[in-house]
């Protein structure tokens, strides 16, 4: 069992689910209010964590849809409230984890809920929210350690809050929980990682630390992520690809880049379900090809993590892995039109994200970036 | 100026010092309290702290000895007391970092001061103590964000104190402190870094992060600490100094190894004033080779690290190393004799470390290890 103390406590390796109760105890937290999505209910994975928890919950939500809104987040938030809960139990992918810190933001600050937005410099407003135990079951998002929570706002934003006080206090790692993840979401949440760990990699930020543990992180999905796919019952690969999403999201403390500041964008429009991880994936190639020789110190670091040749070209590799694990071959294949891309530019251009891309990026490189991705 | 956020906020570039006053403000001291040693006083660089500061300290302590004892911190805690201090700037070495914990300690908590000791499981009577900032002035020790102070008690014992509320809550680490450090001290506090992020890569505790930061750390320090010995005033060489020594305690969290169980062991040897990271350095090299073939993957992974063939003597390299930057050939022409191991032996097999070390030690193990070294 491995215990790693950054700011979030994580207790990661296969069993770990039955930390629960003491985490939570730990956590001072005697009457927890579970956040999941309806997937979840449905394949039996919440009624192993009502097992390991061995007592009935305070309340629960489990109507989490596949991109957390503040409207499901308020709604939430209601049942909190009602539940009289003391601390709150994010189960399930990104959008569980981040529609469970929005609930937790609306239950302990003063609205409205968007001037707590990142867009909006709202991380000033923002402070303590109930104890939160993350228990991630995809391999991943990261957001059981990271700072940030993506949330569609009413007004049909998607915005990003970010705050230290938005990291998880504490996080239990179970890869058993992703044994029954099917191929497609396998690959795509697993290239979300890698996207994390290459991203934050690129940063211009000065962090050694979180820029070694990205290129672990890149190494180890790297290794992993194709037999993940292919036998999802393969317990060393689901263990490597939750650890090397746990790496990506401690990484990207340096921040992510315009991948990044692309899929938020494109994430907005609606009727299309457009899947994070899978945007992710399918724009990569294009943005390292855009970067070009610009970070030659770190593009060979990133090839030698990745066991490829010196003068390979790291954009293609990433093309090619995406093709022997099922995911698009580009935004078209996903259904997105070349109309969507003006749109989604100025959305882009103003994400966070974007600051910390390894070239700059501004409205024409994004033109650039979708076009190529499309 | 590098951020970097874990259970520290450190504050790592040229220039750092001036952060003080701000960083103090963050923590909420407005009466700082300064540990430091009359090394520093007389070098000038005390004064350079409190040019930063910018006002007077609430008090100082400046008597630090070379190995932090319990009664020089006994006095600090009188001098903190009577200057009805709320905070504490840690500046300096080990000593002074370790002094500076175990003051705080001592002002915060009931005696008697051993019982709060590791070997007598003291950690669990440990809580807040009253926040720290630590400046490193050597790289070093790692102290600035480690959860460990080693203090020569009353008894004679040299006892580990442990704990995560002994982890400095801030630290600035700025480069510019270490230009002047001779170069024996250099070599020497560069070796102890080295053997935290080695000792902590081979620990067979599972923390994937802090492995693959002692795997960067081993690296930075293998690249740079020839020219930091060499020319001391090579700013690119003490960048890397510094943050190799960051990245070893970082690593450390992992636990370390034998190397530190008899080096803390013959630290104890008052007359000889051995110092930790020489004793570090000439242990070294043969705990790698009584580790043998038994850590395979790791040895290849600090091989590819250290720029090393694959089929490279990893402890020859150290030695040739030690060799090359002036540090002694052994234990012997530091003036320890044979007589002084049977009484270190007990005391190593009972160091933390030793439950951590690659391979299980003993007895007979540090018997061995000890003459190989001697």
């Amino acid at each position: 069992m491995a215990l790693m103390n950054y700011l979030t406590q994580c207790t990661f390796d296969y069993g770990a689910l039955e930390q629960t109760p003491k985490v939570l105890q730990r956590l001072g937290v005697t009457r927890p209010f579970i956040v999941t999505d309806p997937g979840l209910k449905a394949n039996g994975l919440l009624a192993a964590l009502l097992a390991a928890l061995g007592a009935e919950p305070a309340g629960m939500f489990t109507e989490t849809p596949p991109n957390p809104t503040e409207s499901a987040s308020a709604k939430a938030a209601d049942a909190y409230r009602a539940a009289g809960a003391n601390g709150i139990v994010a189960f399930g992918g990104g959008s569980s984890m981040d529609l469970a810190k929005a609930m937790g933001l609306m239950v302990s600050h003063e609205g409205p809920f968007e001037r707590l937005g990142g867009s909006v410099k709202g991380m000033k407003h923002i402070g303590a929210i109930p104890p939160l135990l993350a228990i991630p079951t995809t391999a991943g998002t990261g957001s059981e350690v990271s700072p940030g929570a993506v949330v569609i706002l009413d007004n049909g934003r998607k915005e990003t809050f970010v705050s230290p006080f938005l990291v998880p206090k504490a996080a239990i790692c179970d890869p058993e929980l992703t044994l029954g993840l099917p191929p497609q979401l396998t690959a795509a949440t697993g290239m979300d990682a890698m996207t994390h760990c290459i991203e934050a990699v690129l940063t211009p930020v000065v962090h050694p630390p979180a820029e070694a543990i990205g290129v672990d992180g890149a190494e180890r999905i790297g290794t992993w992520i194709e037999r993940a796919v292919k036998d999802g019952s393969d317990r060393d690969a689901r263990w490597h690809m939750m650890m090397g999403s746990f790496e990506g999201a401690l990484a990207f403390s340096k921040g992510l880049g315009a991948v990044h500041g692309l899929s938020h964008a494109l994430g907005r429009i609606h009727d299309l379900k457009l899947h994070h991880g899978t945007l992710n994936a399918v724009i990569l190639p294009h943005s390292l090809a855009m970067i070009g020789n610009n970070a030659a110190d770190k593009f060979a670091r990133l090839r030698r993590a990745l066991g490829l040749a010196p003068n390979a070209d790291l954009a293609q590799y990433i093309a090619d892995l995406n093709a022997r694990i099922g995911l698009p071959t580009g935004l078209a294949a996903m259904g997105v039109k070349e109309e969507h891309g003006e749109g989604a530019i100025d959305y882009a251009v103003s994400d966070l994200a974007t600051l910390t891309n390894a070239v700059p990026f501004e409205g024409d490189q994004y033109r650039e970036l979708f076009r190529r991705a499309l």
